[in-house]
């Protein structure tokens, strides 16, 4: 049995050089980059068994966004393959203050937005004690919606605990039709991770954290629910506001660092302290405690920071030095 | 006035680093890449006033296409410019023997895919010697076609001479959808490039060179048809073959080479002799030779297949001094 | 007719890789670069039509220098081309606080500085609005300070707008050569830009920014005059002061950054509010404010120094987006 | 159950670029290489089930062997995890003729050569159809040879098919230490691959291959023998010879194209015929031809020398085709 | 005569780029270090003769690390060439903040781990004004810590002025270990350098640093301990203390800034005021001030901080340079 | 003593990459090149004790030059070092049949052009077994011809053997200015080398190797002469010819491959045999044959077309093994 499993579109990321403009560039660097298959690789590298489905064509990128996956350990047999369409793309330009990251998307047309539920092998994504979902994918395509409803109805019925990164990609979709879409989806989330600012842009909802989180409360029955604001990461949990300040970085790839930020999160709250050991039952309750995962989730976000490419290079001991150093005063 | 204007889609074009397959690499090279801007770019380089009329979307990759065009000379006034869609893409993998290259097309629901032949300034299109255009244009999408069917019937209006390459792409449409459309185009053609064995499995024509010329002449009442067999030229015209042999060739780059023996041809067939002089009236007739023609598409092809990317660096002197050479006995 | 026309030598620019020393390095990156050539680029970019004149040996590397220049947009026929000389070269070290960039000019005896202002065509110069040069050419041989004098005279003739960007060198000249031949100058200048210290080196006023503008109103008649203070920007005009602080940069490749100011300010202060339009009579008055000018100028500096090589690769968007940045409180 | 498992030692290799010898090179190519997990990755990537046994440090460095492999669809689950030893490497300096291909081992002291047979998880080992073992593990140190008789005894009693590669290193060991190791082996083994002269070079054998071939069944019962000749691939089976020649091949990097051979010719002769359908059963009896082995491993071999790096990148349709074109007629 | 002669292991250090983590890396930068080998280096480029001895496998890897040092000007003829064993090596990962540097060691068994202290030249050894020593090599084997004090015996015959870097490496000895064998050494040393905490650690000394030193003096008769202490450098002198502040630093690379820092205090404090000429006789006296030792190792720290590779490439001139500027308030 | 001594000017060699013309190139590759350094160069590492005298301008590119050439083991010692002036360079593009290799020489005004002979030390010079010089050196300038009268003088007084490679370049010279100052020298000269072509076009000497060899003999009194034609060796000796047919080569960088063959020649003839020792005495007679010169010299030129770079980076090992394999029948 799988500790996490997840669903969503992984693509080709192609990013100029660190120093170079995009239009500028003569070359290219190549990494492969989804919300949810990051999660999937920074929870396998912490130790978790993990899989992650998606669809994809099948020549040599397609295969590229597997291999570098699977190179992770993350298992990768529920992928869907096909002839037709095309792999999903997106062109990074990786900015210096004080002019900004700027991201094109080219994914339209892509293999996996036009995925048909029937295909997926819900056997498989029943058979993992945690399913992870982001709100890219409810964005991507009629059919993408279809998929995560499904995938919803299928954790409903096992006892899954679910755990959601809204995710709102204003090139997808407008707020108005997130809203719709998400609103369906968050009464079924039992983890919601999300910046401040991106709910209320969603949801038009107004106020400080404590609002929010009382908000999403009250009309989705979100019982725990994690926002970062600015650098900082907060949690609120049974009525209550836990805070965790942002480490000082010396940025080399901002992207992915909300991905790396949920994993660590789900990771220290949830599995924290029995790395190895696989128990026969599935999660009752949550091994760790939310101050932990809010730590554990702030140091792996700041460690992928220092990355390059989308996706948590970190281990567990990466993780547990550097929040060692800190309670050590280091700055 | 130009000498020479063309019309069709550039794409960016990704490719490997040579020893690298594509599932492989973690860098690609950024080239741009166009059938009719390779060969508007090879005849700027040979001293003649070209144009390229495309459709792009206005993003740093639609600027870079056109940055490296304009960077050869090129005019690029008449370039289309629109917020929607895509700009086409191509990964090459480049082969060792025997191990061919490898393309992945990616240029579906591209920005020049979805032009309007409303949008073109038809009066800059007018304003040339010659028309240049390819058979891979009508086989991107119906707008496409009428694009065609539209620069060809102005082409009729003002007399400017029309030259084309057949450049039929199995991965665009079948042989027959070609037939179809290439059938109703070439009636209109002044001068034919192609393959030999492309001709033929597109239209099915049967038999020799001489077959192949004979069958074009009386179908389409083409009297100058250029054929590549194998690594030779050929061109058919007034019922007369001329060959030329090719060089022997340590290869760096295959693609782009048939762009650059067209340019080469139509350069030395129909401007050498006054590159740099710009005469007030229209081209009543050839400059040079259809022999004088084929040795300098051969050598101009043969010094392209040592550049890397699509697009010929030769200058004049480069094909003049290689000609020489050749003429020394120099193997 | 050109918006600006502008008349310097560009070089190519040998940079070793941003952590290692010239000493050091195995490799070297080529970049094209001339503080007039930059200006004609940025402002091309922003949307305006310039054009560049400069002297260069016809070779790849000379041919490099154009084709670089063209890429975006700036119009390159007024050029002249000789078979003699050589392209004048850069070394730059990138430094790393507290090591400082480091320069190697190997530029003596560069076809540019061999120019015979017979040479030039004036009637394409004189079709011009706005004339920019830079004190960086009369200090590079007798020959170009002809050359600059015959140019203002032409300017003089139209009526053209002329602007000056101080540009002293001490690898050059001595301030007392720079002294006699750029006070020869000034008196035709509408519009001057520099540094303070620039200017108080080369003709040793003292006092503060308010006293070096009245120095130079009274003896050159300039009533505009722009200076870098440090990190600040400041403007004499009609005996006002104007200000605007610098930007937080994480800094990249500071060279180019004053010739981006120069381009900016002259951009938003002369042409701003009609972009893209090209009325038929000449330039009456500015368009823009001396304020927006500024402001405008200090954008694409900041801008620059995030852009590897001399030239500013930003579009008119990026300035006015980091400019409501800005407003909007951004840090 | 997995199709084949092997068991061996694999290294960092650290590569010059393809033009610099080792001495003159500031940078190196990291791959991982080892002749038994280059067959494991080719034979994965064709399609079959395989598992690789190691054992390696516990640091970035033999994470990242393991990486590479997993990225190819092995199973590492039986890998062997230390915190003592260091990862084993070597140095690599690609040849031009007529400069020889040089390595530099440093393999010594590795994490692998200090395995204690009683480490690895037998069970695991023995739920393979194949075993693949090659003559440089026993060369590696005594435990290293303990390792292999273990391994050879389950194979024994669970009836594995058991396929050897000599891969007689001259840098390990001497001819006497070989023979008398290999010699040992070589009785349990089912199917031998070797190149002729490095038998004869060990065991002293003379004469031709059939002659060699002959020895080796009466001396050591092995009735299968894959011997490589120059660049001629041979057969010996039930007495008889089967030959096939090389391809013309552009060379990119010569290293582990023996592997692929190997791993090209199990896959042809073993199980090609049903790639992607897992039976329930052991493998009763080969599944292709000794010739359908030998075409197929020809071919293998000949895609890998255009590969960089020790691995196969080829797929099943990458080898059929180059089959299909031989057939064809196709130098 | 040399000015300064030094004795110690240099390794090839393989370090990843900048942005990537040793296990994500495809390609690693080759350098060359050794704490020994980095002061004869420094040294050289500021003027001084010096001579560097170690042992190395006589291959391209030992070839390479003698080429590099050799390339400062360092006299390497004193090198002792073996067969057998090994070139040391170690791994570097470039930290970004929070995330720190990290070393892997793979040096043991290295050729000059192995050294018989009758293989060196004691002649050589003898015929310079300073011999420099650290504290690593001690700790790398047996061979090496007799070797040391052969060459301290050496010293004490010639009266050579003997320099000691403590250097505590916590990877190859624990410090109860380095206590018992460097307090061996220290009763030799004239100059003892090191950083605060290190002494601290190894020799569980406790107090500020004038304790430190104070204790230093009296158990060891070292009379000149220059300490760093975080970014400041103190040196204790007679029961003086003396300070200087650190400069603000862009860090490129920070291996090496000790050994520079070590170079730059012996070239201040003993050489500075002649470092062209040669005088005949020994090095009665120190030439310069203990002050500016310091300011000059401070600025020849801060100067290699920005530097790849551990070694230092300031000249003379880049050091008074930038002393220069911050003497005049340059932040 | 040193074995050999050697004069002559040494370029910064700045190269683009294999694939890529100069006037497309972003990045130069920098190394350095001189025929008489690449001489010394081949030389010492080969074993002989050699030192090269120059003249370069005291900045980074100047040390860089001479570090590059002290990194091989030359003595460096005798280099004059000017503050003016500039470090002469040469730009390369790497051929690929049909297209040749192209040089774009910037060398004119460099610090060597301007060397004073006056300002050498003769010392230095004399104290050299052999002298080596080439036919560059006086077309540079007339201060470099009389530089080179000046050492042939001094290699006459005291009985120095003098070695001199043709090395007619035509964009420094026209044949006549050749045939002037060459053949002023050419009378002092022991062992002459060049390409039987060079020869003619310098002088318009006529007829075969023979006719030319005894035209030397008869004009210049040159006993020994060694002529490559096309890619055979041929040394004209005691009125006898030696030949040696060129090996086959994976040509990776042709320049300098002459030098190689020189020094190689040198080497194998003159001293081969005791490469280690150094007697006290002048080198009497060679050690050598021409025969085994002439072997000796074509392996080193083989080795060194695989070279990237004008440098031979062979071992005496890399040679012997060449030769060996070939006299085993090798192809």
């Amino acid at each position: 049995m799988l500790d996490v499993v997840t669903l969503g579109e992984t693509m080709l990321r192609l990013s100029s050089p660190a120093t170079q403009r995009l239009e500028q560039t003569a070359i290219l660097n190549v990494d492969v980059a989804g919300a949810e298959s990051n999660v999937a690789v920074a929870l396998s590298r912490l130790g978790l068994q993990t899989g992650w489905v998606s669809r994809l064509t099948a020549n040599p990128l397609g295969r590229m966004v597997v291999n570098k996956i699977r190179e992770q350990g993350v298992d990768v047999s529920g992928v869907l393959w096909t002839d037709e369409a095309r792999v999903g793309t997106y062109y990074l330009e990786i900015g210096h203050p004080p002019r900004p990251n700027m991201v094109i998307y080219d994914r339209a047309h892509s293999a996996f937005s036009l995925v048909n539920a029937e295909e997926v092998d819900w056997d498989y994504m029943a058979n993992a004690r945690v399913l992870h979902l982001t709100g890219i994918t409810p964005g991507l395509s009629p059919n993408c919606r279809t998929l995560i409803l499904r995938a919803l109805d299928v954790a409903k019925k096992v006892g899954q605990i679910v755990t959601f990164d809204l995710n709102y990609r204003s090139k997808i979709w407008s707020p108005e039709e997130a809203a719709g879409a998400l609103g369906e989806i968050l009464s079924s989330v039992d983890i919601l991770l999300s910046g401040r600012e991106e709910v209320q842009t969603v949801f038009g909802f107004e106020g400080t954290s404590v609002d929010v989180a009382a908000t999403l409360r009250d009309r989705f029955s979100i019982d725990l629910v994690v926002l970062r604001e600015g650098e900082r990461g907060t949690v609120a949990h049974d009525g209550k506001l836990h805070f965790h300040e942002a480490y000082e970085v010396e940025i080399v790839d901002r992207v992915g660092a909300g991905d790396a930020f949920a994993a660590g999160f789900l990771y220290g709250y949830l599995f924290d302290g029995r790395p190895m050991d696989r128990p026969e039952t599935m999660l009752a309750e949550p091994l760790g405690t939310v101050d932990h995962g809010l730590a554990f989730g702030m140091a792996l976000a700041a460690l992928k920071l220092t990355h390059h490419g989308d996706i948590s290079w970190s281990t567990r001991d990466d993780v547990l030095n550097l929040m060692h150093r800190r309670q050590q005063g280091w700055r």
